[in-house]
């Protein structure tokens, strides 16, 4: 991984799709394919039960298996070698059931999926935190007036509050198309060489649902392979959330000048420091948000421009989108932990707020000063923060609540 | 309009942000706005009746509007300047209430989702079409036989009917998504200058549902001036589904090719034809749609790239989101048409399909033509054809009666 | 087009790829080639002046071509059938040579070509413009102190003009490089049917020398049909140029913040006013910069990402490739345009720059002023933005000089 | 890093720009430039040679520098503590003297351009190969006839020689624009707090003269913090390289097909097999430069669209677009490795090559046959291919001889 990644990411996000981390969540297909081929009868029980015991990450030589990809020109194929090697060692006549029915795309959407769920977790936990927080400054600063700035320039008076509220909207409506979008895409692949279940004998629908179930993901009506439209629309959503992000990292940005002073970011030891200017502190949040705002788009241009994946199964452009998908992730991730971790600490500075405006109204003659820039004009604004976070409060509340059932379920 | 957009793109499309319709649309946002406020009180009702009077397109000189909107940088605020200006004329008392409370970019996004509307509607009856007619397909051949091509080489069987099947899936899924996406997206903006509706005298919510109910547009709870996030949501489903249609195109033109020869486009008279070879038929569908698939995905990410604005209204990014906006509508328009026009009569060369397996099966040894190239694995496809275009079918009239609601109730 | 290409881009650049202007161009095409025929005997000279005299625009019905272009797939088909039928009117034997030993490919990389040409001189021309008033900015306030800012904060102290330098160097470094990507991309295209000029009879080298001559393109070893690098090379370099633009307006448009102060737009009647607030003045160059630099490199992306055309003709990626170049186009003269009329008069307020470097340096402790607030520290980059802008000026020079000769050559 | 980047990169491309190798090439330019310095005698020669010891890979830990970076917001900013902490250890003093005059982003561009230009090398060569083999290729098969395909259906005639010098003219043209670009791109940096070298009295340009010689890199006139077109420029013509190779694959991919089976990839063991079916040989060397050409076209416009840095220092901006260039990197490096390796054992079948065109001549009307599919029609392609291999051999000649005396130089 660049260290660039490591600069703008977070760990869980890069070490989530690196060689060792996905060739388990692919052992973990492999074991939960076997467990339900057991069950069902369909591969022998001994069979099942010495592949599911074989599939330990301990096992694998997860190195060994990404440079052996290159050639193979899949991560799976190792894998299924090397899995097959250690399966015959006890039982020569278990190697014919690994995989069984099965293809490495299987393993690989779905070890991709599987790799996903934690991280989606986090950064709707991330997305939650940040729009509780600004939810709560929307209250408190709902009455405080500062400069309405549009074109980058001053318009008229809004309210701290309102500019809070406004940006958790965008979060809170990311959070609720998530859930759906996230539950239809993060799914089972089962579809076999053809992506007809050819070989699992009619029961390809019960096995879906058994590895979905052991595995927390879902059941789809029938393999993906080449549709990777809900893949893609939970890409899209993701995009849209980082650009809501990097929308109040820009806004903050931009009251942090000097000159604005408006809100600053929480500083600590060692956090935005300069290595010449010792008086220096750096929006690094903002700086982490903006760039993932600068690459997520592009992320989700290439998974779009990805998806007319030829026939049953595409070359260059599958492998091309789960790439892409994962360097997503680490750019939303960095960018939502980021703000999760700033929002909480901004330093408002309503006097300066106060000044900027009451310095241009002194500016401008007296009928555009009581039209446009008179702080009585931040009521409205008040209004509109106070009815909008209220609102926002309620449907946080009904997401955490349908995330508490859903883990609840999940236990 | 460059006459790239004229053979990429529909007629309707490329009509629909050009400056007489956009100056159309920005009028029946005035006319809205005045006839709500004066219905409300907030303006007199001789003034308002005035407005709504003048605001006939008849009465407006659009191309002199644009020229004058680069100066502006806006192309609200030259209409809005002989909007008042007409009003002036018979009324001098009535110009205040021209565009009252109001902001260049209320009539701006407003007049967008006025122009979006029917293109969108037009959309999704063409995804409609195109979905109906593959289910149809899918039925017709769920048990023929064809080689499944796996990254560009056979791979295994399949059918016909499930490759049908398939790619009507995520047209559906698309016009499940795009009903509540849209819904929320194509929303009136009113916020005034500040996005705070401060002259609205707190009758913003209600002036927004009279609004909403005259336009046909949905209601917001508050303006969404630089929270664009439904927006774009909207275009990123709009950039998956140009993805799934091209999906389609891709595997047409590869089953078109005169080697494969299994299925082609429709022909007729000047359809496809080459200005030297008078034997050469092009698929110019596949064309179209491929092309849009190229295009669409870097108009989603303009957007989403776009999206961090500025404070209360954006510089620069704003503009650039809606020119991609319209520019994303049109290469959707053209894909998802001309894919509804060629997908009803396909050409299905079932002979040849199964002559290409069995030249295939001839080739291999037999146990491998047994275990990968008999026809009869074509018999697992046929089952999980005829339960998907089933499923598909039931999906697709409810999403056809909720559309025949909405049109119900919005008569 | 849409309303918005108007806003954003300038009226040559919305004219040049219109019906009408491209028809033109196919139809010089056409000419030049039947010209060369007959000069070098391939076609018969009276068939050769008769298809000269019938390919006048005035002939043709280009709003007709463009409608039955949609169906023909090409713009170039319906141009030489409906050439054909007029030839045939006077003289039906010469029907045969019409668009000879060509396809409709050569017509219409031809005519792009041509059209590109005008907008290329004039992009830079506007370029040269805006680089030479910042070269003489920089010699002007080469010495004037303001505050360096890195991540949005004070850092220490520059000087205007070095600043302005900064912005010319990569303005003058983007006319040294489009200088030769403009000569190998702006080419004659003529290939034939498979691009291997089978019915030229080995003149094709002889016939391309004449067509460059007569149209002023370049002149390619071999055809280009499905090697678009050259042509998207300098779709590349433009892209480059937006993006040193943005630069440009993306410095200016924090420097015009109410609260900064320190540059700020010209402003004129009419220009950047607000339909809502008379006191506002927007950056409007700045917007149509900004918004250009948003969405160029899309433009760029796509036209990269159509690259791998198929064999001999491509089928969507040439079409998407030509549409996404007429959409760069306008970006980036709408941009290279608005910068060019902004610059010369930019408003430089000295005293502002000086108070806000002051108002830092009184409230940082003394030692921290004297190492990085001093303004006694703008010397190193007054030294620095004199020895750049005399360097730069030595160097738009020589482009000038190489223009000029390319003038007076081509004249 | 994402065990994708492994499948679908090279692993010298991927450890470049890794924590460890990125911390030694920052290293190494703060050695270099305290070198300079005590050369010049800017800085004390004790506490340059001490420096200049210290400033050994093995005495940090990069994996702890990465884990630092985040929170500093600056990767260099760790490096340059613990460096001041080394130092000092040994000479209190001599702390003053580490990255003296300098800035992080000096560190971390130089560091960049030190990293990637073994990359460009290797990129370089494996495309020279590529290109030589192309050239070999079309000389033998100038005069093999083959089908020519226009918008994916039959058109004519053509030579796979000619389709083979057609496929090196690109990459030969790439590599005379990389040489321009690279040499102007990959640069030293040092400018200092505000890029002004106000700290260098006056010899900065002596310094960065004195460490580009050791380097091995570029001397800019001026620093080019936030003037990035050099780097983004050279970035574009990588990106037009993968565009080229991806063409290549397009076509191979195309060729290879079952159907078609004109042309396939090498085997060998282990390469290109399938996870289930014994008899599957994937073309993987186009699978990766497919995926490249999907992938590339995103990173070099996101690095396009971060070049509108704010003032002396981007925030984000900046930090996007060097994780992008790595990432380019890695897909470049992918793309132009698998051709090297595959593009000698190309497997082309020239009988076949020769029945689909007699299958296709002998199903259409004689007359058509003789006009368009006719053998011999193969004639003129040869012609230009055999011209064209001699140019392009020429060409790679003269680009071999200046890379060897920029070695010998180097030397």
């Amino acid at each position: 991984m660049s260290i660039f990644e490591g600069l703008l990411s977070t760990p869980q996000a890069v070490r989530a799709f690196e060689p060792d981390s996905f060739v388990a969540a692919m052992l973990r297909f492999e074991a939960a394919l076997a467990r339900a081929q057991g069950a069902t009868g369909l591969i022998p029980a001994p069979a099942a039960a010495l592949i599911v015991r074989v599939c330990a990450p301990a096992n694998f030589d997860a190195a060994q298996i990404m440079r052996d990809s290159a050639r193979a020109g899949s991560v799976a194929i190792p894998l299924v070698q090397a899995l097959k090697a250690q399966v015959g060692r006890s039982d020569p006549q278990a190697v014919a059931w690994v995989h069984f029915g099965s293809t490495s795309q299987d393993a690989i959407d779905t070890a991709a999926a599987l790799c996903s769920a934690p991280l989606l977790s986090q950064l709707e936990g991330d997305t939650r935190q940040a729009a509780g927080v600004l939810i709560g400054h929307a209250q408190a600063h709902a009455a405080t007036p500062m400069l309405a700035r549009t074109l980058m320039q001053p318009a008229s008076v809004t309210s701290f509050g309102l500019k809070c509220a406004q940006w958790a909207a965008p979060l809170v409506r990311s959070l609720q198309r998530l859930a759906a979008l996230r539950a239809a895409a993060l799914a089972v692949q089962l579809g076999g060489a053809a992506g007809t279940q050819a070989q699992l004998r009619g029961q390809g629908p019960d096995l879906v649902r058994r590895m979905a179930q052991e595995l927390g993901l879902g059941t789809p009506a029938v393999p993906w392979h080449t549709q990777r439209d809900a893949w893609v629309a939970l890409a899209c959503e993701i995009g849209v959330l980082v650009g809501s992000l990097g929308k109040i990292a820009r806004d903050l940005s931009l009251l942090g000048q000097y000159e604005v002073g408006e809100v600053t970011e929480p500083t600590e030891p060692g956090r935005g420091g300069s290595s010449a200017m010792p008086h220096k502190r750096n929006p690094v949040a903002c700086m982490v948000a903006l760039a993932a705002a600068q690459r997520a788009p592009h992320r989700v241009a290439a998974m779009l421009g990805a998806m007319p994946q030829e026939h049953e199964r595409g070359l260059g452009g599958w492998q091309a989108e789960l790439a892409e998908w994962s360097g997503l992730l680490m750019s939303a991730h960095g960018s939502a932990c980021a703000m999760a971790q700033a929002l909480p600490g901004l330093q408002v500075d309503v006097q300066r707020m106060r000044a900027n405006l009451d310095r241009l109204g002194a500016e401008v003659p007296p009928d555009i000063q009581r039209e446009w820039f008179d702080p009585v004009l931040a009521q409205p604004a008040s209004t509109m923060a106070v009815f909008q976070a209220e609102a926002l409060a309620r449907q946080l509340d009904t997401i955490d609540a349908g995330a508490l059932n859903n883990e609840l379920e999940g236990a």
